[in-house]
């Protein structure tokens, strides 16, 4: 791989973040377990199975609306491992904070991660804080690793895709990336745009206990599209959405419409896909329908079996169009 | 806990740093196993003794003699993992970097990562990448998290110590900070000054194979002061050093008093402290002596029976000093 300089796209979550992790960082830290590249690696411990995961989050600004940086840094490693089947157990915590920072505002980033950890059931059990001089980070970046149990039971890969499974999601989507958007820009934009910033292993756990699920996405960076385009070329096949079925509220489509921002490209921090056999389907629908975070639950698609990796988008006025990964960075720092 | 503002001293590694983790990080986060504040949590997961830590790596300037950002970010987490009796096995690695970075710049870095990980024989198994704009960061910070497995015979820990055992160090103090230091302020001092970085895990692993050791500890951040004051605290001991014993090399020790710097305070990154009865003294200073990071062990003190925490001095010439904990941060990112 040779590129001069890294631009903001290669931390995008889209094709340039997919480009530099497979062809920098797979091809040199390379061994069976990071070339998987699904959201926790999948550790084999004296004959337990567990996941492994890490996400450093730098969202700007650190509070808005639904959420900030510490429910996220939570809620989203939470999720890195509840999307590969796993209880999430433990939690470490990396602080790096810009010397001179009110400490009042620290008090209230732990609090929030105090009060998530305790939503989502896992411990905070290890962590490190650096101070570096004023100017040289923006004010406080988290790093949170994750450590989760699965039981042997479960399989989750996107390689389980064969072809006819049925895509469900949990909820409207985009409005992690607008609440921050509208935050940061005070845009004043109509209506309540809230971040959907949640803890879903609740959620997944119910799920995975009643059905089998073949493949669990989270839906965070990069949005809907980059995600469904990652499993799509995992798995070989193409997948079909129906722009009609996928759920974005009135005021998140509103403001992703002034900002000429396509919502299947914006970020959540709550939201999953769930990919499984049509039979599951009603179960699965009940089940989230029932749990705060899955209210909205509706299918938004399905895997054809054409082997090739593609997305289309089957829009209102029923035409088909190719939807590809997200490309440079349309919404920097979102998480 | 009160404070306005964090400063520098907050991530300095000495008594501030301690103070905000209890009063504030422990506090909060509250649980068993975080309480124990030892260099990794100790996790029970299905009967296996698990190790997991974390570090963010913020230092300036990411490359100096002896190391760069990439080699401590592997080293310090196998060393935290080292020094709780455990076998380390997994890494994450969460890059955050600026916008416009050389990618040259981040080649270095992750191949010298790919060696480190290669030497302590781990694995990067996850990881994350953040790009956020110009001046936002400085360069490039690193967070690596890792997870080891803990015999079962192990047990590692401050509150084993209850008089009596003797301290052993695996080689001369103060290199990395000193390397560091000089390379940042171009103080052109005479001599070879090269940062000690290196995994500690085939040493320590070689040592616990052979003889029962009561407590280990990572010399890093504030420096044998203060990591010895850790210790007496936690064991409610009085530890007792020998100033003639200590090992500082020349050039550092003319770099420390050129600067005022006590090289007690300085950091390393490839140092270990262990504590052992007497009668395993000669056995560990074999073991160490043949392994290449292990040359210049020496015995530096031992614990006494006193039931008070103190760490004191033996100086050159005979008399006692009380050592404290690193109080402000004379030398800000150093790792």
């Amino acid at each position: 791989m040779k590129i001069e300089k890294i631009s903001l796209a290669y931390g995008s979550g889209g094709r340039l973040t997919n480009e530099l992790i497979e062809n920098f960082f797979v091809k040199n830290f390379s061994n069976p377990l990071l070339n998987e590249l699904e959201d926790s690696a999948l550790l084999n411990i004296k004959g337990n199975k567990i996941a492994f995961t890490t996400d450093s989050y730098v969202v700007n600004p650190m509070f808005f609306p639904g959420g900030d940086i510490g429910r996220i840094a939570v809620c989203g490693t939470v999720n890195d491992l509840s999307v590969k089947g796993a209880l999430p157990l433990y939690i470490s915590c990396g602080f790096i904070i810009e010397e001179g920072l009110d400490f009042s505002i620290l008090e209230r980033i732990v609090l929030s991660m105090k009060k998530a950890a305790k939503e989502a059931n896992v411990k905070i059990v290890t962590g490190d804080t650096k101070v570096v001089e004023k100017g040289k980070v923006d004010k406080v970046f988290i790093n949170t690793s994750g450590i989760g149990l699965i039981d042997k039971s479960i399989d989750i890969s996107s390689k389980n895709l064969k072809g006819g499974e049925i895509i469900i999601i949990n909820g409207e989507i985009a409005s992690h990336g607008m609440a921050v958007m509208n935050e940061r820009n005070n845009l004043q934009i109509e209506g309540d745009i809230k971040s959907d910033a949640a803890p879903l292993n609740d959620l997944i756990g119910g799920i995975l206990r009643e059905v089998k699920v073949k493949t669990l996405r989270d839906v965070t960076r990069g949005g809907l599209a980059t995600i469904l385009n990652e499993v799509s070329q995992k798995c070989h096949r193409t997948i079909e959405i129906y722009e009609k079925d996928i759920p974005v509220s009135k005021s998140v489509k509103s403001a992703c419409s002034i900002l000429g921002i396509d919502p299947l490209y914006v970020a959540n921090e709550g939201k999953c896909v769930i990919f499984a056999d049509e039979i599951y389907a009603d179960k699965i629908l009940n089940i989230m329908k029932k749990h705060k975070y899955g209210r909205k639950a509706t299918i938004i698609g399905r895997v054809l079996k054409e082997n090739s990796a593609s997305v289309q988008l089957i829009t209102l006025s029923g035409f088909k169009r190719q939807v590809v990964m997200l490309e440079g960075d349309q919404l920097p720092r979102i998480c």
